[in-house]
């Protein structure tokens, strides 16, 4: 079962609006290497785990875990990139000008139609997050295998969306879940070295220098690369396999420890002109 | 942030193998209005909403947390219904017939063929799950609106698929998420009351009597259909609206409780058959 | 704008139900080639006509209205089909053996999940019907020349779909859409004489003896593989296109001539173990 | 049986072309909670309905009918919006500078190369319309709720889409649609009420001043929030339902009417460089 | 089985880069009517094709051997448009301004994040390819139309296409894909001639003088539009249909030739701010 | 350029028709780890790849078109399955009982409806190929990853599908392709050798004696799980990484070698009562 504390696992570094970041950073959440995608692969890969030799399981539980506070911290920066980035002014509405003619210039339009300025389970494409990008094989090398290919693409992929924009917001949620990703690289690429392989310097994909992202660096030093968060409630194995010398040419030593220690989720202020939230007289 | 301790929200009761109900019960799972359904919607509007009134996102989020566990529940269900459903004997196969000839007649073939025999991120007609399924208008009424149906249906729906095995393991699982759906139709029925509505004798949708389905009963006894479990480790707001007179023709006071106690996670055998787990040399 | 009389287009012959039919005749409505597929593409094709060369745009809005009526009598004939196929005794539920485990064999499971044992807009497959497969060219010939396989892959589906049962329910209405396809066929094939074709022996497609299915005999009786059913309440140009000899090996003169007399709609009995229609009190 | 009278439903406005608001008005049409959705989700309720009490089918049909020329009000819209937003001066093609290179860059290029500048079934993100969208539960008060839920959204939407841009000819459909979308939301709401529901304040939603919108004024004036057109050749029992006081905090009374006068339907130009409609030599 | 030479069946002429260009050639390349498509329904038809009258076949499979020359030409075409479309300076990247923040505005987004700024198997509004827009009928003449039908609708949307920048990379690949698309339907037509058609004028769709695109004037000369090129190295019996004169309103003689002689690939360069191709150590 | 020679690369072996096994089979087809998505990943990571290094790109390149051929043998595989299934005597069409009743039971019911008994381009579940499953990252190291993902769960899902009939036309095109997959794997697996990981007894995956399948034991015998055939007309280099000891713990010296001397393409009978190939009067 499944328990929560209001508590966000990284903070939302405040910035200007910016609805075309809003769009791009909707991969990391609804795309094909997305949180969604990882947070379900690995729910699945948990669920239908076969055999004794539970330590396995444990891993991919404990980051299936962990992948659930990704989802929340993505939707929030999403939500956090589109907050006030339409109608300038509340009662402007249908005056002179269109509202939302420019905010949507470069946005997903279903950002403004389907909701009120916030998150959509799709990726920057548009295209709706889909079940037949999780894979659960039922071979536990072909899954360590298939969830290293996942991490990587991640890191990979959100290093080319950082570029996309220079919002604070938009890149510190970026920076942390690129360090994240590092972490359960280095925890399924260690699975495997449990397995016989001895990677050598391919690790990590992709090849670069961490450090070059600013907003790398303090996760870096928290030692965030190297650690695997805890969010068991009972015990678990994770440390057979999550321990000793990192698996990346980046080296340093893996550990299992508690989680951070939380941070606020920032209200979003009601808007009366997207009818939201619409509690009846309660709203005027 | 999410925290978790290895117990199943219900007990999985052991039946022989069931392939037939094993493929429409994934409709409870992956189908429109199954539980990866409401576990994805609940978490968008939790995550989008707007304002400071919090104890309607504290229910959606209650409801929520609730059904991470249900995605686990109706995952190790299925698998228990799949299990040893093919190869009647390890070793046999490739010789005289096919081994799998037989159970796939009836059988979602992917059951067979993605992975180890066991659940999958699809409905009962073997459509992937689609994240365009989620809805978070924005607007709470319609937001509650949209839940209700979404609960209601899903009541409606899992009495349709209990018609289709007397499988003990098919039906204990549905006969509890039927008792469940009905409390979570409740919870937003009553959040709809307390913007005015007066319901009548409109609910339960579907309209039965819940004590004709046996295994329904020890749950009602329980109370489990006036009830909202809490799963939160900090304080939360639900019983501000979850109290009072069920809005529902059955009657009954609303509650506030704790968790069941926890059931068990059965343990899967590998299957060498099948390469599950495929441990390499471990796996001789 | 559109108007209704309560009269299906065609008759509804009772016979047993048959839910591997109903399964297989989803083709003919929600296909690539199915009556939502024609009544949608002629829809978008005559809003979007160019030009004043208006008797094609009657043509082909002709046609689409009358696919409007198709889409309702295969929902109809699949409801007929399903209709008391599962629920030997009603009350007999979840006493001993499970009521649906039979119907559900080689049926669609979501006609029995869904809804009330009713037809869906899917294919026989159970793919859900998709905007992709309209096609509005914004050519007139190529517009023309898609309809033409439109319709010539209408009568080969069903030609081929009619072998799978040999139900009178089923088959009344494939014959009937098989000669109603003839004729289309034959409206788009005249459209391009117009433009200067001979088409010589190319046609029908498929090449075959429409009297070999003993329902179809009546309808070429009647002559309609070579009438188009005028349903407009103001004037039309078809006959300035849909006149002269047929383009078909088949021969015979086109004419536009009055939609038949109209059917019946079988009333559907109400399924209180399916929880249809669940009119709460009312539905005791 | 489905007849035609070659009449508009609502006035084209005439106003600049505007290849972004014709992207963003595909939702009304091709989106989920568009009219494509609610003409095949009544058509589906209406022939899928069991038992006799058919003043219900009779209400859901008769909403169907209407929807069919939303659907084509919608379309006209877009072809509107969509003329003439590419190729300056025709003839201009291919000397300097790309004649649409300034046209798609805020507009679906889909609109420029599927058809010839022509509404599309798809959203607003350019997604396909899909069957998965239709809900038919066969229980009435699920497909009633779930209606309402339709067209509470289609209300919600339409007016958020309302502030995307001024161009007059998108305001005055949008409109006219979010008017009649309450009034069906009455509809259904009001079919709830016969089962016992008191709807205090709830509706509509979204909770609006719909006189805010100034082209709304003028159908609110003309009775049109509280009217359901009547479409039927035949007779139909809407009225044992429709009429009363509206379940809408607006009040009023409900009534049953005649349908518009009619609009004609614009002519659009042919387009020599877009090679529509195509006619051969005809086209020279 | 299937042989390859290294050369491209033309031209990469050499211009800026346009990612606004990239996305809309998408369509020629993962669009309905694109190469993809053409490749693959003309391999199943003639895998597929039934009977001893094997002209058909080797007609149908000597276009497929084309089609899949024609993938690689506009993959090749859209990465030469990509090419140096962001990142103006290497190593710049994260410092004063975003390096993508330009690039994507009016791009695919999928261009820069799934790959390192390459094409994709995705349509012009991003949606990726889909097997349902492959048909093989299983009926000769009702393969031969859809597949006039779909020559024809890829010279209506290049012509479309070719219009949205002036960039001769993009134009050139256009140009040479619009004339073999005219030899691709004449060869449709013709074989539909064998069967006793007498096509007049309708022939090419879209009717249109091919040299008022520049770039197409020198393959009309080299009487490409005429020709079809033999990619068999064994014996081919193609010139049983292709032969005599072409059924084009443009005349001339059809004629089997031996394919171009082959254009050199252009090498990409590395991109390490885009960790391509990310060889570890050795892409320091 | 791409050249063809009418062989296909393995034997059809000669057995009953078996619609079932036709059904299962398409997994390896249009599956989201079929020869289709093999064939178009590697056309895209080859036409996409970056850099000087083109050893890499030649072996891609060369597995690619070997694909090609993989999807023409498994095509024709699928037809021989179904050739014969349906119509056992021909001409008894539509006299008592259905022809095609029985067959459909358990195939997939477009095998009989899109098109004349013959293969799709779908998986075993009937769901179409889609263009999301196809990855070119970009980065080499993530593809060659995903190349050996892909190759392994090739291998995996085809030893699950061989279970599923004995059938000898369906077992031999198996085996033969689990042998190519060991190869391809290999092939994947050493390249990332050259990158300087040590696999240990990782590979192959799945862990099985390749000798318990008796068809596949030919094949090893042959060498074909340590050889590349080489399709190229012009130089390659994949020798430089496809040479010395297999990373597989089965061992054995890579060696680029000749294709396969080809077998030839059975002939597919016509079917009149399926309309195929419907030549107008020559099918008389």
């Amino acid at each position: 079962m499944y328990f929560y504390k209001e508590d966000l696992i990284n903070v939302i570094v405040p910035d200007r609006p910016d609805p075309a970041a809003a769009k791009v950073l909707q991969e990391a959440l609804g795309g094909q290497f997305g949180e969604m995608r990882t947070m379900m692969q690995f729910s699945f890969q948990s669920a239908n785990f076969r055999g004794k030799d539970k330590k396995y399981r444990d891993l991919i539980r404990g980051i299936f875990l962990e992948e659930i506070s990704h989802v929340e911290l993505v939707q929030t920066t999403i939500n956090q990139l589109l907050n006030e980035s339409g109608y300038p002014e509340a009662g402007d509405s249908g005056q002179d000008g269109a509202p939302l003619d420019d905010a949507i210039k470069h946005a997903n339009p279903h950002h403004y139609i389907m909701g009120a300025q916030s998150s959509l389970p799709v990726d920057a494409g548009g295209n709706p997050w889909n079940g037949s990008w999780v894979y659960s094989h039922g071979n536990l090398i072909a899954d360590l295998l298939n969830n290293l290919v996942l991490e990587s693409t991640g890191v990979l992929q959100k290093s080319r969306i950082y570029e996309m924009s220079s919002n604070k917001t938009f890149r510190e949620t970026l920076a942390f879940l690129i360090v994240r990703d590092n972490a359960h690289q280095n925890a399924f690429a260690k699975a495997l070295e449990t397995l016989g392989v001895d990677w050598g310097k391919l690790f990590p994909v992709p090849n670069y220098d961490i450090n070059k992202y600013p907003e790398c660096r303090k996760y870096v030093d928290l030692g965030y690369h190297n650690a695997q968060f805890n969010f068991r409630l009972d015990a678990t194995t994770i440390s057979e396999i999550f321990q000793g010398t990192s698996p990346s040419r980046n080296k340093g030593e893996l550990q299992v420890v508690d989680p951070p220690a939380g941070f606020p989720v920032p209200e979003l202020p009601i808007m009366p002109n997207e009818h939201s939230p619409g509690l009846g007289d309660m709203n005027a």
